[in-house]
């Protein structure tokens, strides 16, 4: 990929972060951003458990949700999710560090489909999803 | 549906509800709950909005699962997510006041698909999403 | 709704049909249609079983897909399928008639959503479907 | 893995699909298989096509839920699926031999996950499937 691409990705989930009053108050930090690309990680706290004692599924999905945000945007534009599909694989507990990486696996002029995998401290496959995305703009 | 299956709908999830920190934390208040059935709201807080200056996509899909699992666990046992489908279909402002009402569609005897509708105070429909759940005692 | 959308809607699939060898094929025959609404039948044939001797996902999928199709396409334009999710909820079984009746959730200017139930004889529900749609002239 | 499993895997995918007359009608043909994965190709014939001139979705779809119930019964047992979600990329075309290669992402005592991706002849990928499979005799 070329700088400049990689220069519009960084610049791109910058700021989008920047304005993500959500991702900061859960506590999401962004990893490596390519084009297509994004890692989130976010630690599970007490207040993120659910009646079950783990972390709420919704919780989960968030921050597959926000890493899969910031791969559709890092092209530039304005890119919204439509729809996303998740299946929990594994529970995650409270204090776990989870890593949500997305990858892009079609982008169209208007719409894309992004993988992104959710995985704990010990490399377990908590949960994997797949965003739908739809450009504004186009 | 008999008074006792109504009673335990109303004790499960009340049961659910106390432990559950997560839903607490993001404000969500329990509505109306019956065997397979149950209606949950939350307001859109500042905190809540993402980088398009609208509601997370992953606190819509939160308060879904949230009415997803009360439905699902309104009948006793212990019954957990396996996955959901979520299609968002018009944006959620800060200050909302949104409703899910999860309904169920299929229950077996160890897993179930219910249905929620996410709708804003105009009563316009902001998301639908399909959960999955699979009773782990069975 | 108007004289001429219901006139557009039924004259659109009857056009889409005419060229649909795949449903042809298949046996389907295509019931009530209405703006955003399609009734589609199919007998399951035996040469639609799979190894477990009940009718295959796929086939099941398909009615479905094509009851959606031809509602998406209900208002005229090209409409196309984006994706769809489906849960099997019942087998149906070789001579069962089954029906699908595909009913619109949401119609933006571009995408929309659609709900399907397959039902089988009894008015079991055999599976349901929700299919997003992607218009390509807009 | 060992010879055993692929024993089994090989055994219980050809046994399926000696019974399966809907794959057969499809003239779907098994590709190489191993524990949790299947190969399955498909030439779209011209009856196969919908009233857009391409293949119908729901062909897609099936060639797609066969690899994926091959990869889930490769195991032995009796597999069966829950649901699946399809995301369709690009048309496939009268004449394309299509080639659907399930993958296991997941599989537990009673529930597993697999990815399915179809190719068109020049690799490029027309469908990605996700399956859910229940176990029924766990």
């Amino acid at each position: 990929m070329s700088d400049a691409a990689q220069q519009l990705a960084e610049a791109s989930v910058r700021g989008m972060y920047a304005g993500d009053r959500a991702s900061q108050a859960l506590g999401m930090q962004v990893g490596e951003v390519t084009p297509g690309h994004a890692q989130v990680a976010m630690i599970v706290r007490p207040d993120m458990a659910n009646g079950h004692g783990i972390c709420h599924g919704g919780l989960i999905f968030a921050l597959a949700d926000s890493a899969f945000a910031f791969a559709c945007n890092s092209h530039g534009g304005v890119v919204v999710a439509a729809g996303a599909t998740i299946d929990f694989l594994r529970p995650a507990r409270v204090g776990d560090r989870l890593v949500a990486l997305a990858v892009e696996r079609s982008r169209g002029r208007r719409t894309g489909v992004y993988d992104v995998t959710v995985q704990d401290p010990l490399g377990q496959v908590v949960a994997i999803f797949r965003g739908r995305s739809h450009r504004r703009d186009a």
